[in-house]
């Protein structure tokens, strides 16, 4: 059980920019919205900030509820509020929709200026770099020179390493959970399923079924259950399910016979409702595409160089969709960097989804990280601290390039 | 490399059956057929023959080439031909295809007489147990009281382990090879999404798409891509497709970019061509509801308990479809039952696909199994043999029952 408690009802708020974002896989966007969240209270150095990136499904309501819909509770709300392993109390957390999202961001469904219509198949293809340049306008706006910390699962700890390599002055601290540098052959794979599933659906029109009155609901729906096979270890799904049938006995049919059939289809519906078609093919490509040593000729420690931040890297024994070896890899290109890394690998039997769970030797090791964060904040309030702005760090970065 | 050389040309022969098929799900045919073929000569005892049984989508073409197409070699020539492992100047091997099948014996798309139709949706549920029914049918019709053997890799080792079960007295050895006592809920769901992309593809049309004159070609792609997936492990894919890509350069769109991305969507579409939707959601469930323990409250030793044959069960280190210790339940088991077993667990990288596959230990070992096989039946013939017919042994079976 969570320790902590709630950061009770909270609110989103919307933020435009009119500058320009381009990605790095070509294509630009004039104007776009981020949703985003904030919990706690930013002190007056404005430097407990931490920011949460989130993974494929998820969004800027990272913790607490929405008081017109209680049951609404933001995505990471055990490991979020006061008292909690990331403590409201003494940081200001920040959660955000990223570009190319469903929950609010600009995104293939929001309507494009230039025609009047949606985006859809021609919203531009988003990279983790895009998404971590989008979130540190956000938090140049916010007026925080440099971040606590990043924080992020999955995709959303690819997010917290690329904030290091891309603003290393501004992040002092990223906690990267169940990652991995890249993904392999089999994670690509998956995706490449899920994403053929999506846009050979006769209702995907191209990517522009918004247009259509219809959703491609049959090809997200299958994508889901795909991902859901992949985020749960086998154990945990024996555990769980085991050969359990729904009725008395085998029906001999192509219906529901077992329970897990009966869960995949019911994840599956689920997120076919609320998910857009577009936003999961981007999101999936965004996750292939992530490479930080692409440039560096596959070289990772040349790649996390630039790095200055201090690291918390943890993995979970039976996860198999980025396996306790992916996040070795990135923690021997730390170390290699002679930079300042803790490494847990958690024995838990849930797989993948262990990120999300409620354990409490994974929450305590969170909490005892953001517990020297704090104390490091509250030596360096005592002190003055001396950071870089943002914007400055940017603007060295481009002029060095 | 494979030694030995290929059986040559073969030709294909279909028996016809007028007995009606009781279905273990329920549901009959009243005739039916089976496309089989022989490589080999059957001996003066009728005491060499060995039965191989196929798995997801395969067929009765084990060995040799059609002599008017001969690229189309048998799915399992590298172990099958004269001096092979399984040596067809030693043994006379049958394949056959099995009922519910796409290749010849009577399916889904054969014409139903009581409809004038093809059956469609209207085909019985097949499983384990129904099949090797209707191989024993063969076996006897070809005046065969007793096989040397039965063999099979995946879902053709739960028919050889089945053969075991149901006729005890007429197998004399079991090759169980890639093998697992039933389906973990992982295994099911995959199966479960491969059948969801194909039933909820708009050309199923519930099962009778050929009255439409379509295929759900695009739900079948999708089942083999998933399937594929699972076929290899994480590093074979690693090692045959790392992260190449088909370009240059990262293309930053839907296409194909990866080199996997390439091989999946070309296996899917070759199969696609081939392969009929309903046999595949038929053999998907073939492998869900295969439980020989269920009748036994769970207890596979008490299953197994009526197995008299002797056992050679051989897995791959590599195989996270049915790992090793999925044929290590059936080896305890087999154990537990005084039953004379041979184990093997051999180090090979290439996954569930690995049984398949040209590797000289895994071949030696079966071609040493053979030998002993041989000469056991060399002993047997110069001391002349006491089998019980095959239909005496099915008849015992039913007055037991």
């Amino acid at each position: 059980m969570a320790t902590g408690h709630s950061v009770g009802a909270v609110t989103p708020r919307t933020m435009s920019f009119d500058t320009p974002l381009q990605f790095r896989g070509g294509g630009s966007i004039d104007r776009y919205e981020l949703m985003y969240e904030t919990y706690g209270t930013l002190n007056a150095d404005r430097s407990n900030a931490v920011l949460v990136c989130h993974a494929l499904n998820a969004s800027h309501h990272v913790a607490g509820y929405y008081a017109d819909d209680p049951r609404n509770i933001g995505w990471w709300d055990n490991m979020i509020g006061p008292g909690k392993a990331l403590d409201t109390d003494r940081f200001f957390v920040i959660g955000v929709n990223n570009i190319g999202g469903c929950f609010g961001s600009t995104g293939p469904a929001s309507i494009d200026a230039r025609t009047g219509k949606p985006y859809g198949s021609r919203f531009p293809v988003v990279t983790v770099e895009d998404w971590v340049q989008a979130q540190a306008r956000l938090i140049e706006r916010l007026n925080i020179s440099r971040l606590a910390a990043v924080m992020g699962g999955s995709l959303g700890a690819m997010q917290a390493l690329q904030w290091t390599l891309a603003y290393p002055e501004s992040v002092a601290n990223a906690i990267v959970i169940a990652a991995a540098p890249t993904l392999s052959a089999q994670n690509i794979a998956f995706n490449e399923v899920a994403r053929q599933a999506i846009t050979t659906d006769p209702d995907f029109h191209g990517g522009d079924f918004y247009e259509h009155g219809v959703k491609p609901v049959r090809g997200l729906r299958l994508a889901r259950m795909i991902g859901h096979i992949t985020y749960l270890s086998d154990d945990a799904m024996m555990e769980k399910f085991g050969r359990s049938l729904r009725g008395a006995r085998i029906g001999y049919h192509f219906d529901v016979d077992f329970e897990v059939e009966s869960y995949l289809r019911y994840q599956g519906d689920k997120f076919a409702e609320y998910f857009d078609a577009n936003t999961y093919l981007l999101i999936t490509r965004t996750l292939d595409y992530f490479d930080p040593a692409l440039d560096f000729g596959g070289d990772l420690k040349a790649a996390l160089a630039r790095a200055k931040a201090r690291f918390l890297v943890a993995s979970f024994t039976s996860d198999w969709r980025f396996a306790p070896t992916r996040s070795r890899e990135i923690v021997k290109a730390l170390l290699d960097n002679r930079l300042d890394v803790s490494y847990a690998e958690i024995n838990a039997p849930h797989g993948h989804d262990a990120f999300l769970l409620d354990d409490a030797r994974y929450h305590k090791l969170v909490g005892a990280y953001f517990d020297n964060i704090s104390n490091a904040i509250t030596r360096a309030g005592a002190l003055g601290n001396n950071v870089i702005p943002l914007k400055a760090a940017a603007d060295a970065r481009k002029a060095a390039a």
